[in-house]
């Protein structure tokens, strides 16, 4: 399994990605689910993948190749005008490797399934938020909707639903998807540490935070602390009120 | 969607259901999932039931008609002489509907995929929580793991993790019930109102409350709100702490 969140803000966006990746219980690892691209000054991008890890991973290199490689004709996700324009180069990616194993995936009855969280802002544009899917076709975050998630989504879904609109200020949103993410791994084994978390602020085209938050980190650790003992707090006020 | 949650504490059982069924997002219905079995001084049985609404309700039935018209030979759960027969009766009588329209959900290519809590306690033993699969067989909560969900359970799942234990005193534990149910009607929206409450302290063999929650409870109303409130609090907090 996977989590990955995806927050667009009027105050720039946050994304925030696990680790782990599983075939059964008895085969984990660890794979990086999020890939960035910054041109300073010009863009900045992050993409997060979940679903078939063959997939994405193709898609993510593909995209890579055409950068490291250019061609005649073929427009790669650092050249396009607009984020629009890189989510469809990050669907035509999509649909074009999905078609390539098509056949095989029939044949075996497995799922080729997929989808990709894109984010990014690009010079002269605002910032823009993405998810891809499996045929290439994709959907745009709005102020109704502003975050994104992929792979196990339920249990961090309260905390977001209760607390992110698109005024949220960002270091209000990191914290909400810090607390998001811990919610997921106490109830997904699927879902594990490191984690990836990238904040990019409106207009700096830059990262504010680019940064691997490891097993170890005591910060974390104690944001995790912290918000169990304000949860059991809360619950002990409703015991109270209910008495 | 359903969902429906039992506790198995010292003090007791306590059990929780949903009424909203559905097939499709545009057909939906409101059912009954609890049901229940009360001779006082003797027995007390709760059963609650998800998935394919046609098989539960079949066996439901079935466990009735054999009270209702007793034949030689046949075991009803009001005589069964302990919970975990009345288990196997419940498993039994599940397979027994299963075998009968196997042929046509493998032919249709539907599911006849179906879960039964069966709840309660038999004069001379202990209140005992069974959880019956599809195939008829069951599992039994233990001290280590003391409730089962069934349906629609990760919303609701974090809250009991973090506060039931097997000795929580059992109105602490309606709390903790009607809050998971709580944030399981709040993000899925095939789990609805009323609710069904039943609650049985241990050695009573009756219900301490057994009663329906409509609406425009105006209890579980301000519950909920209660509910938000102190969870942004707790949230407040937590930016202030990582500020």
């Amino acid at each position: 399994m996977t989590y990955c969140l995806a927050l667009k803000l009027d105050d720039g966006l946050v994304c925030l990605a696990d680790t782990r990746t599983n075939a059964g219980v008895d085969n984990i690892s660890r794979f990086r689910k999020m890939f960035t691209w910054h041109i300073p000054g010009d863009r900045v991008i992050v993409m997060m993948t979940a679903g078939n890890l063959a997939i994405t991973q193709a898609v993510i290199s593909l995209l890579q190749e055409n950068i490291d490689n250019p061609k005649e004709g073929i427009e790669t996700i650092t050249e396009a005008t607009s984020m629009f324009r890189v989510a469809e180069i990050v669907g035509d990616a999509m649909q074009f490797v999905q078609s390539r194993y098509a056949k095989g995936f029939a044949a075996t009855g497995e799922s080729g399934s997929s989808s990709i969280v894109v984010a990014g802002q690009r010079e002269g544009g605002t910032p823009r938020l993405f998810q891809v899917y499996t045929a290439g076709n994709f959907i745009e975050a709005t102020d109704d909707t502003p975050y994104f998630q992929i792979g196990e989504f339920k249990y961090g879904k309260p905390i977001l639903d209760r607390v992110i609109t698109t005024d949220t200020p960002i270091d209000v949103a990191v914290t909400a998807s810090l607390l998001s993410m811990d919610s997921t791994l106490r109830s997904n084994l699927s879902v594990g540490m490191p984690l990836d978390l990238a904040v990019i602020r409106t207009d700096t085209l830059d990262f504010e935070q680019h940064r691997r938050i490891e097993e170890q980190d005591e910060a974390f650790a104690e944001l995790s602390e912290a918000w169990s003992r304000e949860l059991r707090a809360a619950f002990d006020t409703m015991v109270q009120i209910t008495a």
